[in-house]
């Protein structure tokens, strides 16, 4: 169980090297067991290029080690801030990819600008208030989870699953680690067309709530039709 | 014959691949021999990397499965929108490519700036009305095709063989299925030159009717002088 | 001798391919040996991958074809007038490297912002007038090459080796096809991070005369101190 | 022990050049054993590809040299002015990476638009002042060394390990060479997101004091928590 689940996410991670998403050891996926609560996460600081499964770190929702020599992922506290917060999504990502994160330093969310984001994501992809003096001084890594929550007050993180930290950088989840890594992947390639839509079209007002729920509901729910059936 | 077909469409949906035009499964290529008036497209949501001839579905021009045992692209109705309205064209490409993208969602045509585009595009390469709600919350894939042939009623599509779907993402076409995915990716090319261009100088006129003319034919037409001779 | 020069030739056309400059059969490279007057070419639309020296064209000054079963490239007149009026160059390169291209279309010439310029070429690198209507449904080819001519009347080739052709794409040269080549690459770097300068700051006003004097005469002239010494 | 600085430093020139930010011959790395005072450095205007740890030169830090037969990199004199004025770094890289490049181009000093700028550089990565044409004139790789110590009068190198030299390019430096190629390549990473960055939000006041102190001291000094301990 545990093996498995450290395989996938050794494998998310992977696919943030092959996807260009990751720069050395920047970036860091988990994934939890929601029976036993486990979550296995990246270790910090360790090269892509030598990491195996047996490096992903096994803790508990409190972030209590229970298996692994390795210090977990230094974001660690926000990963299990959105576990406990967010009970459907069963992975979390965590890039400094660039124009997602050029969005997150700007301060902008990114509007849904076009059927590409639609697909993915249900609406704006937001960023939050900039953490305060107080939060960065505190536990800061927590402080940065209460953040997004906070964001997410009236938005559904199944819908939207992906957040911009401002002046940080995004965080993504998905129901498995492969899942949200290319939610990740996906929000790159958003960011980076959205960039050049408001670079061609400062007014660009984006699509309609008739396309947004068009595109959306294609790929998501009951009623998809994306792709080939179950 | 189909497994002709069936082999080009493919090969035709690697090249954009190749040419990086296509982000995990999306885009899509079919071919049509008009023969029978049977149409290959790839399937809906198949890793390209698993993707094979067998796996393109044929289909009759009003969408009825003949062979195979996949569904079809989710944009079948309006490829064989394009088939039944442009009767010249023997291939569709759709892709989500980025700067392509950036200006169909900008809701700006791509003006004919220099002569890359000229070679390819007798004029800038239109976009097309914003899609309605009621359209959308039709039969929406059809109504696509429908957006692009009002675009196109002053228009000829074998001299301007791509669209941009506003708010969406380009269509393009040709002879073959080699020929529309060559044009997938010179269009891009062209949008990206285009969005430096337009970024380097937002007042710029583009070429000069004469320059049009030059280029264009240089390569159509019964006077064309480049390449070797057939 | 001419086995020699087409190897060259062949060579310098496939450096082009490996630094991203070319798309498909797009570019193209000549070089002069100039006892003979000869000039060998790139066939016009032959794949790069299938490419080898025996398909290059030799022909004389006048055009005239002397060796070869090919088409020569489309644009052969316009390398022919530039050997013929800038005695000192020994090979001509012609891309739609997209950055260099962007420039040519809006119509504006390279400015010198930095040493990487001036390293290279010894002022703004300069965009021609527009073709006239007439020069374009005259002798095209030629009248475009006497376009860079009359741009060069105060102006070094060989301190500039590179022009931008207003409308359509740049044009380098260098003693050998290698150097030519090499300009090629370098123009395109310094045309990409130029767009990024004028971006960041629209009213920089680059490089001094006493930079642009000691980075250019670093690598060129008898008092060169760049690289290892014959 | 000089085998082993050779070594290193032909390690770190290579790493330019894989992750891309090296064109050509551009760009060098030096190492100092601050034992002996001697350092090596690459050779000027050769092949990357064909180059071995033999070919890097060693001299004193007077630019006397002690061994190698090929002439050292043209930016010598810089690179000893840092060892002598910063007497804690271990190494000295420089390249016209292209974003980095820009800034430097456009004169202005990289601000510190988000954690990833933090996690490095603590405070903007300073530009020089313009190089005088005096100075130019005169010892101008010397100068230019002049011109980086003189911006760093009230700067802690160790904390801010790159500057950009106006109209120029970037230096960077760290503990080994290995370490200040790595500033070399997070420097390009963070110049690209700070270009996007400032065209999304020309207003961006970057990150607050405290969100810089947190990340920088996150990775640096008695208190991090970056990574593996040691």
């Amino acid at each position: 169980m545990l093996d498995d689940l450290r395989a996938q996410v050794l494998e998310a991670n992977l696919e943030l090297v092959r996807r260009g998403l990751v720069l050395y050891t920047f970036g860091n996926v988990s994934g939890i067991d929601r029976q036993t609560g486990l979550v296995a996460i990246k270790p910090s600081g360790v090269p892509y290029e030598s990491m195996h499964a047996g490096h992903m770190v096994i803790t508990d929702l409190d972030g209590k080690i229970v298996e692994g020599d390795l210090r977990p992922s230094s974001d660690l506290a926000t990963h299990l801030l959105l576990y406990r917060e967010f009970p459907k999504i069963g992975a979390v990502v965590h890039t400094h990819s660039e124009y997602a994160t050029a969005w997150a330093q700007a301060g902008r969310s990114i509007p849904a600008y076009g059927t590409t984001h639609a697909d993915y994501f249900y609406g704006p992809v937001p960023v939050t208030d900039e953490i305060t003096a107080d939060d960065i001084n505190g536990d800061y890594v927590h402080n940065t989870g209460l953040a997004i929550v906070r964001r997410f007050r009236d938005l559904d993180p199944e819908a939207v699953p992906a957040v911009l930290v401002a002046g940080h950088a995004p965080f993504c989840w998905g129901r498995t680690p492969a899942d949200a890594a290319h939610n990740a992947v996906v929000l790159e390639a958003v960011a980076r067309m959205a960039f050049y839509t408001t670079a061609l079209n400062p007014e660009c007002k984006g699509v309609s709530q008739a396309l947004l729920d068009r595109h959306y509901f294609r790929k998501h729910g009951a009623h998809a039709t994306y792709g080939q059936k179950g």
